[in-house]
């Protein structure tokens, strides 16, 4: 029996175990060389096959065109948030941001430190507790490119498909919570980003597909770190490569092919969040934060009747090793993540507690009067 | 018997074995969590502890005063390049470098993205081959601040001291490839970075130790992101934080005090360094590339008599089990990177190699015909 618990955390978030099986051998010694992952040569032919591998995996499993270039980039989502702004939003342009969450508006917070920002539609008034339909969404009328957030951890809400945008402008997309959890038709965007650490690997890398155009039209006044044009044209080199990173990636894109690919994830996520919705969907005991038509695959978010009963349930949870499943602060409540990795039988495991902690407590008063 | 071999990697490179044992079992399960390193939160109570220790263990080892803050930053040094001068080098300002190789070039060339460099020394015209001394630092009238890189990997030189500054100016400095290798006066500097991934830990995380003034005197006008101030506020949790980075750069930072401090290192790195150059400098084969004075103690660069043999000498070292010695490809000939995890058994059986390849080559011409 294995001395791990399952692991809801939105991120970093739980891995798939054959992944960190292998890592537990390639820090030692990886591929016959006598030295472990960490400690290559970003430059050694070990690591230049590493990083070419998890390209190929990459374009395979989504499918990527030759005029996308895959990029892997330090600082996590949030220097995305400024890179893109500083890339892109020249004096005199107006971009378009899509607001569904704290993490939307944090982009929007760095873009406004760059240049003028439209906030085309934005769920704030109703607490972000689903995406904005097409007849909310107002675009200015020659934005310079248009942003969204495609799923929302701290509500549980995720877009179901990318919304229209005008015709010619660049859609940027931060899918750094779902992210290879379904297949993405990439040609609907100019440039896309995640954070790894959810669906993908550790902290400390960015996955980064931006289409050809897009690096030639970024500012070329930056500091070259800061420029899409020098990693494209160093292929991820330009300085030292997060190696660790992109290694876990590549291995994690090799777990997907070989577990069948998106369609295969889109499959096994529908099918574990399914079993909390329907359970969701039959009680009353707790109540779901996400409206029905923009639930997230990726993160089920539910209260208890009472905010004493939600500390008491993710407590009592965490001793059954049912780990990570306390809401964001900002929202309170639960929150159970369950990414690509995390395992059905965990889902299956939380359904149980949940009937068992509604039984126990269920004198309580209907969720229906905490709303 | 150990599988792995001496790894003379410039960077990343070799670890302490017992902190890659370590980073074995933590992957999968760290302090019986039942959760591996990778997959906990950053903001989670293992994360917090880890974090906590990593600042207290570094604050220890470089007696590091009340009025700095440690942080832990993603994006490597190369981003430093850039957030220095984004952060400092304000309009109206001249910012003054101390230029002594590749990288203090490419800390220039990011600042002049930003605004005016004063190059108030250089070594271009020796070819980087020693530190400039002090007769010929010319600062400007009134820098914001001074940086310098203190070890230059691809010749080998090393500052001895911090150069004199102007009273009251900043002395900023890229410590990248000799933090904590010997003891250093942190009261000496404004701000000290360096990117982990050779004496502290894998690519992808900075330690920045930075004055509490500085951090006022920063822009206010960037992205959040790029801002020290946002990192220094939430205790380098303003984004994810690189938690595996974090998390080895802390069992470094131990493996160090266990090892007997940033004393101990330096002894032992000069008694490593010296093993080399006094070999280097009983012969007329080989040729050091630095010279005496400002000789580095973590990269010892030489030559052999002709570019054939250094070839050659790197292919037939790598094939005993003696990794990486090829020098860097702007410099050519040999770098033996011997940072604080390098062990003194892989320098002598260097050294027994080089006299091995002296002997076999010996009719070859003497070195100094080729300087």
């Amino acid at each position: 029996m294995s001395d791990r618990i399952y692991n809801f955390s939105a991120g970093p978030a739980v891995l798939p175990e054959p992944v960190v099986k292998r890592a537990q051998q390639d820090v030692w010694n990886i591929a016959g060389s006598g030295i472990g992952i960490l400690e290559h040569s970003h430059r050694g032919k070990v690591f230049e096959r590493i990083i070419a591998e998890a390209e190929e995996n990459c374009r395979h499993l989504a499918g990527i065109p030759g005029n996308y270039r895959v990029l892997f980039i330090q600082g996590s989502a949030s220097l995305q948030f400024a890179m893109v702004p500083m890339n892109f939003l020249s004096p005199g342009r107006v971009a378009d941001y899509l607001v569904t969450g704290v993490w939307a508006e944090k982009a929007v917070k760095e873009a406004k430190a760059i240049g003028t920002v439209h906030e085309a539609a934005s769920g704030k008034a109703f607490k972000f507790t689903r995406i904005p339909n097409a007849a909310e969404i107002r675009y200015s009328p020659n934005p310079v490119y248009v942003h969204l957030t495609t799923n929302n951890t701290i509500y549980g809400t995720q877009w179901t498909a990318e919304p229209a945008v005008p015709k010619g402008v660049p859609l940027i997309a931060d899918t750094s919570s779902d992210i290879f959890s379904r297949p993405i038709d990439v040609t609907r965007y100019g440039l896309i980003y995640a954070g790894a650490q959810k669906n993908l690997g550790p902290a400390g890398v960015a996955l980064v597909i931006i289409r050809d155009d897009l690096i030639e039209a970024g500012s070329t006044g930056l500091p070259a770190i800061l420029q899409y044009r020098a990693h494209a044209v160093e292929r991820s080199l330009y300085n030292t490569a997060p190696t660790f990173g992109i290694y876990v990636m590549g291995e994690v894109f090799k777990w997907i092919r070989e577990s069948g690919g998106l369609q295969a994830m889109a499959r096994r996520n529908a099918e574990k969040a399914a079993i909390l919705y329907d359970y969701l969907d039959d009680g009353t005991f707790y109540r779901g934060v996400a409206e029905a038509g923009s639930r997230s695959l990726m993160n089920v978010c539910f209260c208890a009747p009472t905010e004493q009963l939600d500390e008491q349930f993710a407590n009592e949870a965490a001793k059954r090793g049912l780990s990570g499943l306390k809401g964001h602060r900002s929202a309170g409540g639960m929150r159970a993540s369950i990414y690509n990795a995390f395992p059905k039988a965990g889902v299956e495991a939380l359904v149980a507690f949940m009937k068992e902690f509604e039984r126990a407590h269920r004198s309580a008063p209907a969720t229906a009067a905490r709303a």
